[in-house]
């Protein structure tokens, strides 16, 4: 199996820093459900978990892929092929177990900020970790700002901040995944 | 001159198909002002041009860029940074002509599209074509279902279609964005 076809994109609603940085719950947004699923369907991803503790927000995602799957107009095709992509999840231990139970293997988990900090992995050598191994990976993302301590410290890699030679980073979370996908399955 | 500092991303709302193949006028999207201006801020960009005929749609991209030049709050300064670079033209013509002026000579024009074709430059080419002159350039992308054939030929380039290994290459106008700025100017 490619290492595309076994990676996921996990979304994460919480938990999350808001701006004062308090650890908060962010809004699932319609956008970032179909962006994230048509980036992750164009790097041939194995899936796209849209994880928040909101149980009413995790069916509002079930009824927006619903909504577009009673859609059978040919003009619709490629956003429902997209959605197929995506799975909810309550928490981020919860997605890791969906992981888990279809590959057999828990996910090597790499988590990403915007941020420096010590021992970031850079994503030309997580590319290379990444396919020396045979498990299922996930690259976590974080809403609002950013992924909180306790994400880092469950993953097994902290990614790199995605530069664009200047001092400025502050993609959307929607940018961010296109930029990360383009870099590790790319052209 | 860096190349980044005189690449301008245009994104046209007119003229673009829509899903039957007509021609039209999309409307301006919040997000995509944001979004498209933060990856352009991310990579060093001269500017970033919402292009639509409709008066008021362009007064719109200009009072979201005005309301956020009032709030001072240090948490939206980044945000603040991002719209420095939204410029605003009623037509492809109307951008060129003010890129033109800013720079004293007038932008290599390259057309982005979803759709393979005869005789386009990949972004490696591109990256070596834009670096070895010393003009402007202006990087056009469509929303909807894409620039018509027009804006191609009034352009001297069209750029190939951004791949992901698969045979799907749907990324929304604000992803294709932010990879096509990674590939040429990222990490």
């Amino acid at each position: 199996m490619s290492l595309a076809a076994r990676t996921y994109v996990l979304l994460l609603h919480h938990p999350v820093y808001n701006r004062e940085g308090r650890v908060v719950t962010t809004a699932v947004t319609n956008l970032d459900i179909h962006d994230i699923a048509r980036s992750s369907r164009t790097y041939g991803l194995g899936g796209y978990f849209v994880v928040t503790p909101v149980e009413l927000q995790r069916k509002l995602v079930l009824d927006v892929i619903a909504h577009w799957q009673r859609d059978f107009a040919e003009a619709v095709e490629p956003r429902r092929q997209a959605l197929e992509l995506v799975r909810v999840a309550p928490s981020l231990a919860a997605a890791v177990e969906q992981i888990s139970r279809a590959h057999d293997e828990p996910p090597l988990l790499a988590a990403t900020a915007a941020q420096p900090a010590a021992d970031t992995v850079d994503w030309r050598r997580w590319r290379e970790l990444s396919a020396a191994q045979t498990r299922p990976v996930g690259l976590v993302f974080g809403t609002g700002w950013g992924l909180t301590e306790e994400v880092f410290e469950r993953a097994e890699i902290r990614l790199a901040p995605i530069w664009g030679r200047t001092d400025y980073n502050h993609l959307s979370v929607r940018s961010a995944v296109a930029v990360a996908l383009d870099r590790l399955f790319g052209g």
